[in-house]
């Protein structure tokens, strides 16, 4: 339970009413499409999900006359689980849940399994009430139940997960997830419908990395708080590189797998350079490619002594570049279970000792490196031995590798600037911010959503609102087959079946803005803007706006 | 000139009107109180400045039937000067002084001297226009004119700072800095006078530091929305400790000489663990003191479990522990045009060399640290070969002490939880926000306050607004000598005069608050606080807050 005093804000946002879809209110009429297809493997995924492939998309409108009317009047157990990192809005999913359950029958119950998948199986949940959630709503983090990033994927687990069911009478699971997450869900599903317990799945689309969405799912939950919260403190930076104007910033953004945080953050910023890695990867850039872009820029601004500026550079972009993708799979397999390692003490033999290990090609990247990095490559690994990319501080490595070559530069004459740089990383800043009004509007309806579907007694779906770019009350709640986001791909040296990540896309609107306008941010002018920070009270334009990916995605 | 798109909250705050005092409502009252004294040295200061010193303290205040009306109707040419670190509102002191001078006469001029006090000695100036005003109300930044470090204190750059003001007509200066730069204000009052030129000048409390304050001065400008936006971040950053339950969280926070940012963020989000350098200094505390108190919180919270936290750390903290201040001093000497030292080009030769040339007790301590502060000691240096302290990471000393402290004990069975942390450190993050509604208002006042001073004749003040805890209608404006502010202290092996620096006062309001509440803080239980984004619209309450490091120390 939270023991705490409240800030005013804290107290103040308590009493918002999430902004809700007509769709929504009064009597809620459901509309489904045609049969669906897996997005990859068709016959493979069909194969695998004989039960709940197929399925057809799923609309929520407001009934009209002569409709027939959703109307499910016995009480619903339910059970929710938050599953991975925090992102703005989660208890928002929780409360508009509650309240739609409370509101089909007062006697049905949410149950909340604790810290994550882990607590389904592991018989840890408690009963929510009005009081914990009216104490959580409109506020972020994941404290309410916690979260937790243990897999469901055994048969064994799932058996499991029955049996705890079945003794709370829970018929319906929510899981709140990111593309892992809600993998699990539809195999869980396919399982539940299976063994025919009468179980229900749906799938929440959770992830502040904004890597899983589709034509069907415009955007996942959080995504808008996180960038908001990341592209304040950049135009704070900003606007002090310009007023001091003498230090370069190197930020580096969380978004390991895909590079949407930083290109939302750079369309509202309008930073000099932005490194998006899934453009470094497509055009097959080296480490040094990267640090020449970022030198011609530093050196075309020096030349207007501009001598400052900004630099985003996306946390996963290290392992983009296909050559360092290579040496770290490489160390990887070097370091595990490496006993001979695992005696030297001293970091130099342990850099030597890794260079004659390596394919020379490796190796001379690596020995090309900073001492620093490595370092790190070497010393942080996780539980299985990895190397743990996300400790790599990318920035500090383009600091160090930039300087140089400016230094270089310096010498034979062709650049006369002045170089100071200062580095960043934003990612727990952003992660359980207060949701914005966007993100609470949205999570609310997606619990609110949740309910109308397993009341329908539909499976294996992902609850959804669509139409987001225009004003909540347009917005179009529904529920998308969880199968018609899946494909096969490599995992541990087997076809498995998982929902396809969604990267940046270098043929989509966003990347194309971004791409039209980074010289002209770049240069001479200053064109920084300055968000400021989230404001939930005032004009509409400043407190009810979505993110700029998604309008630029779906303004036609 | 700044040239580019605005975001909406950008748009939004420009038709912001800054609350009012009552006093500068209508027609104003200049009443003078006693003559006053420096705050020590008192003879000392007053033959430094014996056309300066003993001024009486002015309030302002509206008129009343009767009373002499303050009345200056001739044009007045002002020349506006930003010094030092930006710090938010800046810009609202710019549009305070530009408003007051055209409302008492439509021909005043405001000049704004480019990139800092630089910008008065090398005729760099701009005149400023509505256009630049408009586009700068109640914007963070410095960057309407820049801002920049050059110190004004010779006799040569007074003499050419007459010039240029004579050259341009100008009659006052308003310069806007922290203690440094207020010295110097005040010395170059005390020069005009002496040389009777005419020239006034007025002086303005800026830091986010919160270290220039006394009786008559209640906080400089920047601190609230700076300490403001911090917490914001150490909130998020609490919220999602307490939603994964996993990480401790080593935050460091700017203000190297003084403690009074992270006081007032501790106050504000009631993190686990708070350093307070003036403490650590008045406990004569070591390193590994330090450590140790930090590793006694984190033992205790994981007996019950709770092995996560936050530990606010303040940039300074390493140079108030007396041991490491002398090894820096040590450094310092040691480092200076050492041609031998600069000759090693291996990281560990250096550090050898260096341990030898230490004095035994400094040598110890500096063996002592881990290896990658022995090399920050050593790489990062100013111009003057000084050691740059405010680069070295303390929060990764700390974890990395800590952590060899724990691995120990968990050695011996005393401890039993599992210890990983992330370290952050923000700075550049809030010195230039958009100001809080309090900042704006605040500095805004202080800029119709100056134009006031120097209607009224008054030069060697700092301009001043009082009774801040109250709603802005009832803040009392004025002027205070800034020769009260003044003692000797030693500078380079001299005496000089100086701004005597507010340091935390350990027997004063806010820090018996935190003193009071801290092992309540530290233990079981979570009594985290989440600020929350600055509002600049909705309830008052959330709004128009004033610092609770302002509350604690005026409330009665």
């Amino acid at each position: 339970m939270i023991i705490s005093k409240k800030s005013p804000l804290q107290i103040a946002r308590q009493s918002y009413l999430p902004k809700l879809p007509l769709a929504l209110q009064g009597h809620v009429c459901l509309q489904a499409g045609q049969p669906t297809e897996s997005v990859a493997n068709n016959k493979e995924i069909r194969q695998l999900f004989p039960n709940t492939y197929g399925l057809p998309v799923i609309s929520l409108r407001q009934a009209k006359e002569g409709d027939y009317v959703l109307h499910t009047d016995h009480p619903l157990n339910v059970g929710v689980i938050l599953s991975g990192g925090q992102a703005p809005g989660g208890h928002n999913v929780i409360s508009g849940l509650y309240d739609g359950l409370k509101r089909q029958n007062e006697k049905s119950q949410l149950y909340g399994f604790l810290g994550g998948p882990s607590g389904l199986i592991e018989h840890k949940y408690v009963l929510l009430t009005d009081q914990m959630i009216d104490d959580c709503r409109n506020t972020g983090g994941f404290d309410i139940i916690g979260s937790g990033r243990t897999k469901l994927e055994t048969p064994e687990q799932f058996d499991q997960a029955i049996d705890v069911c079945q003794e709370l009478s829970i018929t319906a699971l929510v899981i709140v997830g990111g593309d892992d997450s809600n993998t699990n869900s539809c195999i869980l599903a396919e399982y539940f419908q299976q063994k025919g317990c009468g179980i229900q799945v749906i799938g929440i689309p959770k992830t502040i990395d904004g890597d899983l969405k589709n034509g069907e799912i415009e955007t996942s939950f959080g995504f808008d708080t996180a960038t908001k919260v990341y592209s304040e403190l950049i135009g704070n930076i900003q606007r002090d590189a310009n007023s001091s104007k003498k230090y370069w910033h190197f930020i580096r953004l969380m978004g390991r797998n895909a590079s949407h945080v930083t290109l939302e953050c750079a369309l509202q910023s309008q930073p000099n350079i932005t490194l998006i890695s899934e453009e470094v990867k497509a055009r097959n850039m080296t480490l040094n490619d990267v640090v020449d872009y970022i030198v011609s820029v530093i050196v075309e601004r020096a030349k207007a002594d501009l001598n400052f500026g900004t630099v985003l550079v996306p946390e996963g972009l290290i392992e983009f570049i296909p050559a360092i993708g290579v040496l770290i799979n490489e160390l990887n397999d070097i370091l595990a279970d490496n006993s001979e390692f695992n005696t030297l003490n001293d970091d130099d033999e342990r850099c030597e000792y890794i260079k004659g290990m390596l394919t020379p090609a490796s190796s001379d990247l690596y020995s090309s490196l900073p001492r620093s990095i490595q370092r790190q490559l070497l010393l942080d690994r996780d539980p299985h031995g990895n190397v743990m990319v996300s400790r790599i501080e990318t920035e500090k490595l383009l600091i160090e590798m930039v300087s140089k070559r400016l230094a270089k530069l310096k010498g034979e004459g062709k650049y006369k600037g002045k170089f100071s740089a200062l580095s960043h990383f934003f990612g727990y800043e952003g992660r359980c911010a207060i949701p914005s009004n966007f993100d609470a509007d949205y999570c609310y309806s997606l619990g609110l959503t949740s309910v109308h579907l397993i009341a329908a007694g539909k499976t294996g779906y992902m609850a959804v609102v669509r139409n987001l770019i225009e004003p909540a009350s347009e917005w179009i709640p529904g529920g998308v087959p969880l199968t018609m986001l899946m494909n096969l791909e490599h995992r541990n040296g087997k076809m498995k079946p998982v929902i396809q990540k969604a990267l940046v896309d270098l043929n989509g609107a966003p990347f194309h803005y971004l791409a039209a306008h980074r010289n002209e941010w770049a240069g001479e002018r200053t064109t920084y803007v300055y968000p400021g920070p989230i404001q939930y009270y005032g004009p509409v334009e400043v407190c009810d706006q979505p993110t700029r990916t998604l309008k630029l995605e779906h303004i036609k």
